[in-house]
């Protein structure tokens, strides 16, 4: 496989970033209208860290790290490197060596659809990882592939320069130009969070604030005591 | 669908209840001639957290949470929330602003077939949970379903007011009309175990205690030394 | 399904496994040329944990743990269990009661290619596990099988008196006659990790390191600045 | 585990029974307000047929057969074999022996939540099977189990004596007591299928038959002709 | 979820649909550079069918078939209906009565990243699909999606009006802009695999043909007679 | 990774081979004590189709088939090629063309626990074929692997010379050196399956045939009518 390594692609805005990453992933996915989610099967191998940063994208062949090694040199301050496979892998591609040579940079954390390994080692450096396996499955560099193009995990496209939040619930998208306004919506929604906090606290229901007792009857659900539930004969 | 919300259903007795919460799931499940575990894919978001309550349950349709609006006000003091839904997802149903509205109304935690997100939030505010996938993928509230009906998670039925203890190693439900039996069951196992660990501690093997040997030899396994196995020429 | 139990297999040197415990999962499968991974569905039940230890091997019936019973007697000092399936499981075939008969034993550890159960006792007793799943489902002891012959996981042999090794990426066999050759190997390849990582963190790139450039020019990949990229018209 | 074997459960009455016989799964699942399918995992070894049956209902051991030969002497006359194990298993605890013996009594086919072998013989002799795995894994007759006790496949609740129903969309569960209503609900959404049908035929949509329109408006969603959407700057 | 219905959207030359669908799906997938495969997840419900069309998009939230009515109206002849879904689902999405309508209309066949049902009656009517799933579960119409948006399936992006093709073998996507260009490299690549195949039938070896002895020797593999391998000592 | 590629190794003797072709694959399996088999995840492409040949063996890389061209060179009449790779993968390894070649060859099927392609030629050109997946994805020549070095696929090692029999039910291995004595126990259980077949069609049932009710006692599995077991209160 041939490839492109793109160089110097536009990034988002530094400061929307740091505005998102104040965010939790759920309240950004919410934010963007439930968008931007790159799938439950990418888990974090550390607890209670969040992260957000630019897109450094890599397409390698599976079993093959070869275009991480290229991918580096395109990394620098504030980046996060999200790397794919042509075909699903769970082969450890990325380790301590490489998170050495990143933090040098000034990257902030990796996204990966494939394994990982180091896990330990990673977690002492905090050097913050999400993935789809922890495996030590070694790797060649024998196939191309690309940098910096657009990449596609659990549905989601991510381009250069992209933004990516990460936390303990997974990892969302925020394309390069909807940053700002994703940052200003996710400010909304956890104001509005805020208040609706504050009411489940004195005991107000979900049910009565989003006006939710006319919808369950228009579906046709309806209340019934259990006596009157379970005499029904129903088998359950 | 249309739906029922089936209101005010026996609940196992709160003493029986505190009294299970005293034994691990893998006890319990024992003491009931091994039946009741809800299978090893729901995998707890905390760690080292026991807990039993009276199930409330939730059949919902997939990517869709309005029925667990309608839950909340079925719930209150010594309740754990349990949700299932009509076909398989991992989408991320339940977050903090669930969790606070069931804390304040003294529910003890949540054991869901489906997606769970806010897992940081949830840990930080002792709010444990049990889930199949953590998602921060939002769902609606567009289609009816049922609460308190009898709902099958893991093969196993859980009917409204059964006792549900999960712990480490998984979540086990308890029949409402079992409590007692099954608490009395788990101290006499409790017991048994704690003879055998003393047993162990001081050398003993399981082969003599349980009578084993015999029956290794009724079965036709043999001990060969090793050297003489080797020289059967069997290919290993 | 009748068997053999093999008594006194031959063992890794004691002084090879103590120094191949001194190296990471991933070093030592690097360093035996990329081989000997158990794979990544075998996770540890705790974090930080790295062990090694001679294999005791059994081989079960699914839903049986008869034979780690017969197994137990076979373990001793210095030993780690290792535990698979005629077929595939996930009950909870191994708890707290075996690690207290095996800890008492001397033995350090277990990998079992099926569930484990009472993790949170493991974890306070220090007694590291690596399993394919979490599960408190019982099992019985009604069927025969075998114990110290050579059983695969994740498509490897292990053979008794192997060398296993675990941590947190997961778990690596070294045959027994290759643990000397193996831990040689894994303190070189340390040495020069030692180097790259000195190198790394001054700033020197893989690219260069590794004389990757060529490779890349040889395989087609090349270089194109973002704007150029983007005028091609490529869909993306 | 000890278990128990039920005999002379009241079975569905047979002319309910052929009635079901005439529609398909979907159809009856549908009929039944969207409830009582088995789930996506049990495909039918053979293409093209559709049966139905009472179920005699087996809950065996994982990797044990023995509780299907107690079953065989409960099966009679247009029965149907229903059979699951307590824990996860692909084991190929059913094959041509079994067949022949069932068939011989009257017995309509399988659904089995675990492996089958000899596909090609079932296939041979006309006997219908669902399964969860194809294997030839062979199976013991060492642990005790139930027959005729409630089973859960899939989620949902089979009773012996209640209506499977199966082709290749999978499988169905009627309860015994609504086997006449889940009839009389097919006919009358066959019929209205029809009318569908034809009106489909003629070019009518599916959004003005069914009123769909005023919903998409509703929920927000618009028309956009492909120009302005592509104006629009969507990335996309 | 809101959403938007885009009509009209530029297709594919009709002559290069036509031209594409000569070839199958592992051919014009190597002659795209190994690019455009859907992933080995979705299956024929059929054997021995090749089809090709212009794709129409839909994009549906789980259990939820509202958008594919809305699809049906912007379908026409020589398209093929392309169905996905906001988060994982293997619900029966589509059946027969779609099938009517969309065949009325020219449709040439379905490709859905989610559940299908009434398989027997497609293969009747000859209505090829492609599916990750069978099942008979229902559907509900209360969400919105879109229609003739770009969609992600299996990591590749399809756009409407972009070349489908599917055979037993998967589903590839041919970017609407590369029609051309991909159904010229096809026939370049099947006629050198002429070349190939003829020299192959002639007892040329691939080894030779494509200069693979040097790089095999470059790559360090050596050949070895078994006996002295044997000898060796390898353990195997 | 470089590797090695063994010249001329034994081979089982060919009419031991003819001999393990005439029964099926569950037969030889139970014949040889329920071992050898590859486990559920290689299906077969074709119905209908047993074969039997001595094993050429493949350890390739993932993404990547150099290694099957020069396995091409060492295979010759009555052999059947087995692939595996050394992490898990999908992608079509394998297509016409190399079938075109091997059964040039006299090569009479192919077992890959990776992905196939060109399934509907294979099945033209009557070229059996058992893999873990169907995917058009494509391969690199890029990196070593080994020739007829023994394999592990489904936790069975396959070593070059042993007989590889496949069918509807699977595909077991028979070691080289016990094909005489596996065809030969095949044929006494077929004998005693005959028998069994003749009795079971003359109604007599496997629980007296095998001595199964004095098992059942012994289990404490009971008999109970059902109106006095719905009685008992059980909750089902």
């Amino acid at each position: 496989m041939s490839g492109v390594i793109v160089t110097d692609p536009p990034k988002a805005d530094a400061k929307d970033v740091e505005a998102l990453a104040g965010y939790g992933v759920a309240t950004v996915h919410e934010a963007m209208g439930r968008t931007g989610l790159l799938g439950p099967h990418l888990r974090p191998i550390q607890q209670g860290v969040r992260v957000a940063g630019t897109a450094v994208t890599v397409l390698s062949w599976p079993g093959d790290n070869l275009m991480i090694h290229a991918a580096v040199e395109q990394c620098g301050e504030g980046d996060l490197l999200v790397v794919t496979t042509t075909s699903p892998s769970t082969d450890g591609m990325f380790g301590e060596l490489f998170a050495t040579a990143l933090k040098q940079r000034g990257v902030r954390g990796l996204v990966i659809d494939a394994g990982i390994r180091d896990t330990a080692e990673l977690r002492d450096m905090d050097f913050p990882a999400w993935s789809a396996a922890v495996s030590a499955q070694g790797t060649v560099k024998a196939t191309g592939g690309s940098v910096n193009v657009p990449v596609v995990i659990g549905g989601q496209v991510i381009r250069p320069g992209d933004v990516i939040l990460a936390d303990d619930d997974g990892v969302v998208v925020v394309p390069r130009q909807k940053a700002r306004e994703a940052a200003e919506a996710s400010r909304k929604r956890e104001d509005k969070e805020a208040a609706t906090r504050a009411a489940f606290l004195q005991g107000q229901l979900g049910l009565d604030r989003y006006g939710l007792r006319e919808k369950l009857a228009q579906l046709g659900v309806t209340y019934q005591p259990y006596e009157e539930y379970a005499a029904d004969g129903d088998r359950s």
